[in-house]
């Protein structure tokens, strides 16, 4: 149980990552741990970027401002502060011979170099404009379905007490900072809409996490250019829809509404990479909470290379001076991530998408394992809306529609829900204790008094 | 005289470039010219692609099939077929002695070599769907122009005889052939169509070849998602508009249905690169017979490079092997093509969009000259929605927007209706000849008895 506890505490300072100014002090917080024969480590590091003012800052962090059981776990450039430590200078400290066999199994070595490699990619990454008001109301849509998973914890779980982040569309990589160029992943958003619906229609509440003016729930009969398409002029002044379209538009208008009405539909729009991965980590940290009545469907088309900021061209890259050349980094694989850091209990389910059906299989197998999914959904870019195939640890399920008027999505969401349903009920050593969300919350409101940078390169709001 | 219409027949034949079956006979057409010290030699060449019926093929072009002015021309696998020749061994015909100065102008050495890239360019494409649906359109909607133009011709030009064809939103250049990621270009579609709407008003028609899913003209003040924010469910069964949207979406409908159904507008959506240069090619090879009552305002955002289909991966480029390299051809330039080949006597204005004003004008200057235009519109990706520049060979003339409910579009588009008015009064030497179009339509629609090849790689319609 204590293990327990002192993950959450440093989750929440891990959730803090990034750089701040606290006390006018420009500081970076990452993580860092070193698993080692007989003992386990692990330590939330500050760096002070203003090296002019680091002994200052050191004081400062040694005596207090951070709650001791996170300051236990604390470096300060390189060196770690002891629990009640009050000097000015700091000493290193290391918890030898007590072993935490949570955090060996969540924070091996290789997990920490993966997460610092996720932590430099976000810290170089431009910022996210919308971070407060996006929290908040992930924090709204969420209230209503833990308040019912925490009180109705004794009873069956029910679909009413999860909520699904679907991701749904492409992400834009920008190949210049003042972006005039780019590399698009090809997603109309179908999959993700679908989906949504046959969610909404179970019982759950869905955060559809799409990129900007991909395929929305309900509106898959809409036609392009819907407003222009749909209505026409009537009397003298006003409009409606064309007969042909009536009943899509109308459906579309309708359901969309009820669904949002009723706190079953919350729609997060992103444009580039950097956007979607920044929504995913605030959802993700958010959606923790709700263990293992929280499902991610990650039905987006995500880059797997980009250009890091740092090395993007400042303005537009010049022709006429013959073919370019470009070189793109991968994207730090976060699926590993999520599992493992952001909401380790939530049911996570990712797509493969290859052209080559003979080497998709294969490698939905290899993504389950790597990535540590509850399932893989294997699909190839022809067939996808005939069938896919759901890959878990206990098999392979083939999904096929039954007939050209059904969704395959319709079977497919059926089956996952009956999965996660049967992985809620297999739960018996982790259930969501109520205090420690409540302290959880004091504690990250606590932080929040800390302030983000407002420099575009060298910070995110977090 | 003589050296138009030779020029007109060998237009007419060049449209046809491309591979066809004639007979069972697979063809490459494509041309060449060579401009000799004392003479001028322009050839439209045959190419046969089965050599085992290349002899019968030749004397089958040598004994007819073509026009005799065409025939003039022809070189059939690297012999030139000379006039009136009906037997079967062809032999070289040269036009020595006789400079024909529009040919030396118009089809230079380099120029023919331009040609010979956007040629290879558009045989390796992949083929355009709609090509003949899209050919109908523009012919239904150039006709009632044209005709004004012709019977008007003798009184004062007035828009009402005028077509722009406004380009807008950027192109998708794909990176696999399977597609899964592509390259785009950062355009909202904004610019063209605020501009479309402003040639609406001063009468123009306007082909609205634009990028799908950008900005429509009439729908700027349009929210994201306009159907599901502009809608909301009333009584049991159906929708209205929101209060705070009724307005926008009503005059978004009515006047864009208005437009439309005036034959004022026409609308062609595009994706690719591939697909918007196709259909370009189209347009402009209709709009040429307007001569300088065409305008061509190129506001799209044309991706520079891609990668040659023929160079494409067939599947999925593999991630989990390190970062990925590219190499991307230029795009040929299309601009002088279309000046000197498509349209040539259309009143030409592109936009040169930079990031950094340095390099601006400097820029548009040179792609004035170089790609013979008419004006270039210099804008700056962070002020163009307030100002721009256009530089034409007269000078440079700043428009700026007055005040911030303006549009900028509005002066730079009456500037340009005043320059296109003096370009067309200033011409003496060149007017519409109705029989000139009566008969190049005639040639055109014998030609059109040939018939495309089938295959995706190797020939494109036209």
């Amino acid at each position: 149980m204590c293990s327990e506890v002192e993950r959450s505490q440093f989750l929440s300072v891990w959730a803090l990552t990034g750089c701040w100014t606290e006390a006018g002090v420009k500081t970076r917080i990452s993580v860092k741990g070193k698993v080692g024969l007989d003992s386990s480590l692990v330590v939330v590091r500050l760096t002070v970027l203003d090296s002019r003012v680091a002994h200052q800052h050191k004081q400062q962090t040694a005596a207090g401002g951070q709650s001791s059981a996170v300051r236990l776990l604390l470096i300060c450039n390189g060196l770690i502060i002891p629990p009640g430590h009050k000097k000015s200078t700091a000493c290193l400290y290391r918890k030898s011979g007590r072993r935490l066999s949570s955090f060996n199994r969540a924070f091996s070595e290789a997990a920490m170099a993966e997460l610092d490699e996720v932590n430099e990619f976000f810290a170089s990454a431009p910022p996210l404009r919308d971070h407060e008001a996006i929290s908040a109301v992930v924090d709204d849509f969420l209230r209503p379905r833990l308040v019912l998973a925490i009180t109705g914890g004794a009873e069956k779980p029910t679909p009413k007490m999860r909520i699904v982040c679907v991701t749904s569309g492409g992400t834009e990589v920008p190949l210049e900072r003042q972006c005039v160029r780019f590399i698009d992943n090809f997603s109309s958003g179908h999959r993700g809409a679908a989906s949504t619906e046959y969610f909404l229609r179970a019982g759950y509440g869905v955060i559809f996490l799409n990129r900007r003016n991909s395929t929305q729930p309900f509106c898959r009969a809409l036609p392009e250019d819907p407003v222009l398409t749909c209505f026409e002029p009537v009397d003298d002044l006003g409009i409606q829809p064309r007969p042909r379209y009536a009943s899509a538009v109308v459906n579309a208008v309708r359901k969309h509404y009820t669904a949002v009405q009723h706190g079953n539909l919350l729609t997060l729009p992103y444009t580039t990479l950097f956007e979607y991965l920044q929504i995913l980590r605030i959802v993700a940290s958010k959606l923790k909470k709700l263990e293992r009545h929280a499902m991610f469907y990650m039905a987006a088309a995500v880059s797997d290379f980009y250009v890091p900021w740092n090395k993007m061209e400042e303005h537009k890259i010049q022709s006429g001076v013959g073919p370019l050349a470009m070189e793109l980094a991968q994207v730090p694989k976060m699926l590993p991530i999520l599992r493992k850091f952001w909401a380790p209990n939530a049911f996570c389910v990712s797509f493969k998408l290859e052209t080559d059906v003979e080497i998709l299989l294969k490698k939905a197998h290899a993504a389950l394992i790597k990535n540590d999914m509850h399932a893989v959904v294997a699909n190839e870019l022809a067939t996808r809306k005939q069938k896919v195939v759901i890959v878990t640890r206990a098999g392979e399920t083939h999904v096929e529609r039954t007939d050209v008027h059904q969704d395959v999505e319709a079977p497919l969401v059926s089956t996952l829900i009956d999965q996660q349903t049967s992985y809620i009920e297999s739960s018996s050593s982790v259930s969501i204790d109520p205090s420690e969300i409540t302290s959880l919350s004091r504690s990250l409101s606590r932080d929040a008094s800390l302030k983000p940078l407002g420099g575009r390169q060298s910070s995110f709001k977090w």
